[in-house]
């Protein structure tokens, strides 16, 4: 509450400082506030108030504002500042978000840019543009410092003291040998601790876990969540190193992931949040929805398929909602749990049978428990014993099937190297719809006579 | 691939040492392990030799062991141990992940053992799990070390050298003044850099961010992922240092917020994993399916009220699916929306209102679009104009209303503090379910004269 009071004055204090045009009055509030509350106080911000807000930061602060800016607003940004301020911020991101912003551009405009840049400068983000999306290479950072094996702890500060500017949110320096591979970190608490006189590689970590600029960005974040790091080295195949990976970043890799899975999951359409406007969230929502719209319709050709039963016996319909929903529920969950099991566990081939033989066994006895419930729900409901029999055994069956297809589709997805997530609403439910009309209207149609 | 022969032939060496009873070959190979690859071997090994493999680990092996079973492992090691090395243990653990464990036992159980430890840590102990359950206070860790502000380098890195094994983990040394308020932070790499001679409130950070002991964890992760921290400190009341999170915990906890937002958001029971038993797992799925199958009655009793209308046009059946599922799908499309949105954002009144506004145009855009595609369908399919005009205008009421109960629910729960993601499957699916169906044969029943 207090906070939210606190910004709103800032908000006023500010717009009032940017009409009066007084740079250093605002310079001086700016100064007080953390990066991500000056991006808020941007977004909040009148649009014609932006291009001074912009004009009175300096590049450093541009930087920082960038980082927690949408790709959207970081292009509009670049829109409303002079040509050659945004090349110099441009220059002075991190060559991680900066990849991040041009993946967003169409390649002339990336060319445009680039070259506009200092030339050791664009040969970096080429090189990192030219590695597959979301793998460690797209996501690492220059800004680390290494150190030879060779140096003093003295040399090692020494040199630390250099690249403060670059070392700034990093608590380890990187150990090469002369050919340049990596051996070892050093914390910057063992440099404390150390006599400033031992060398390197006496005090350094050499049980080191790196990554390879090609492992997927997910793995990458697996490893650092084990291993409680801070950051981890990426190196290419003959243990060069050449950028690491902090955990700053596999936060946002974690909640994307996150964000993925659910959107995956259920079918809700890809980055949409608060600020999307209508029209593109309705865009991408819609594909989705056509797509379940056509798979609704091979439910109801099934159910055409059965119109003679279901004529003959109108109450079959009564009971269709729960059936088909059960189903679909059910592999849902077992979709949920190999999905989210899947992000920080791996699984060999004999874990892998042996979750498919524990769905099957959940699937028998959740399928034996409804089963129960709904015969007898059934038979008082609509009076008839056998109405109960067929509503029950349907719903067994499609229940253990339901389970085994959420298991077991995801498993197969993941073997072949996709997404487990993928395997979501419209493909489980697809299958699961279809199974469980068919086998519901078929025990229904084997009784027909017994039914009427 | 490597990693995983490695792996493997650990194991078969290990085993081979434990059998042979060689403590010191197999404390040579435990010594190049990563904590989390102990505790892999550990839960890969056959039991009988479990006992052995523990005793072989000192006490400070076993607590980072601990710190990567779950809880139920975690209980089975401390039964598995003899009763004097369970206390040392517990007095090494880190206290956040002390009272995780002990919060999983029995209050009788609790008490036994905190009186077995010794008075200080007992006293730590109580007073965490005081704490209400997601609140920074349980989370927070007392392993840091602070220092007074009249410091100067050198006597803050003396103390640093002295509780370097506290401050392992760690990148900040948290300053404080005459009344232990916290006034400051300074990081391993200021004290690098600084004069040995200045004192410390002279290179401090003075604009720290920090949380108080009942601030919710979920809220600690939005803090540290918005501003890139290691680590946060946690203060009582009156700004009085008592402990501090560190940005490991903080994955965790986004990691288990996600899980938890997909568990309730598929109503997928809560905390199923590839260990869970089968049981187990029916057990907590059971629940959910139970509640879905009296929401599928719900709608079952719908259908039958309409009975007479359904006889009348079988036709009508053919369509229920399709309505049922689209109108509960976009539901759940917004229900996604809003409910990760919530995890970085805060929203106020008027972003809210703007919000809803824009879900209604979104709702009205893909009804109208689906309408179309809906009533050329059925009227090609069914050759009725009529039947395409009732399922049609069906839908577009039906998404428009589904659309905005995905939106408003979450919204609501949320203002009255309730965790949105409960608004999950099973509220907005009954409510659209019920509603569809309600709308459609409504509609139908309106136009029976001409539909027949």
């Amino acid at each position: 509450m207090k906070e939210k009071i606190n910004k709103n004055k800032i908000a006023i204090v500010l717009i009032q400082l940017l009409k009066d045009a007084k740079k250093d009055a605002f310079r001086e509030v700016i100064k007080e506030l953390m990066p991500y509350d000056i991006a808020e106080q941007y977004n909040e911000l009148p649009v014609k108030h932006r291009p001074l807000f912009l004009e009175y930061l300096d590049v450093p602060q541009l930087t920082s504002l960038l980082r927690h800016l949408t790709r959207d607003e970081q292009l509009q940004v670049l829109r409303i500042l002079k040509p050659v301020r945004s090349v110099e911020l441009l220059e002075l991101m991190k060559n991680d978000d900066l990849a991040f912003l041009l993946s967003g551009l169409k390649d002339s405009q990336i060319e445009k840019l680039i070259t506009q840049m200092k030339h050791e400068e664009s040969v970096i983000v080429r090189r990192i543009l030219a590695y597959p999306e979301k793998s460690a290479g797209r996501k690492m950072s220059d800004r680390y410092v290494w150190i030879d094996k060779k140096y003093t702890i003295e040399q090692a500060i020494e040199k630390l003291k250099h690249f403060s500017e670059l070392a700034e949110y990093l608590n380890y320096l990187y150990v090469i040998d002369e050919h340049k591979k990596l051996v070892g970190v050093v914390s910057y608490r063992d440099l404390l601790l150390a006599d400033s006189k031992t060398t390197v590689d006496e005090i350094m970590t050499k049980n080191i876990v790196s990554v390879d600029v090609y492992t997927k960005q997910q793995e990458v974040a697996k490893l650092i969540a084990r291993h409680d790091f801070v950051s981890i080295p990426v190196v290419i195949e003959d243990n060069t190193l050449v950028g690491i990976i902090t955990v700053d970043d596999v936060l946002d890799i974690i909640m994307r992931e996150a964000d993925e899975d659910i959107e995956m999951l259920l079918a809700s359409g890809k980055a949409i949040d608060f600020k999307t406007k209508p029209l593109v969230a309705a865009y991408r929502r819609l594909p989705w929805l056509i797509l379940l719209l056509f798979i609704g319709l091979v439910s109801g050709s099934i159910i055409a398929k059965f119109e003679a039963t279901l004529e003959a016996v109108v109450a079959l319909a009564f009971f269709m909602p729960m059936i088909a929903g059960m189903t679909g529920n059910t592999g849902t969950q077992s979709l949920a749990v190999v999905v989210r099991g899947l992000v920080t566990e791996d699984l060999n081939t004999k874990q892998a049978i042996k979750l498919i033989f524990r769905e099957l066994i959940v699937g028998i006895i959740i399928g034996i428990t409804c089963a129960i419930i709904i015969s007898v729900i059934a038979y008082v409901w609509q009076g008839s014993l056998v109405l109960g029999l067929v509503v029950g055994s349907s719903l067994l069956i499609t229940l253990i099937i339901g389970t085994i297809a959420g298991t077991v589709i995801p498993l197969i997805l993941h073997k072949f190297k996709v997404d487990p997530a993928v395997a979501s609403g419209p493909l489980i439910t697809t299958i699961n719809d279809i199974l469980s009309l068919l086998i519901y209207f078929g025990i229904a149609t084997m009784f027909i006579s017994r039914l009427m």
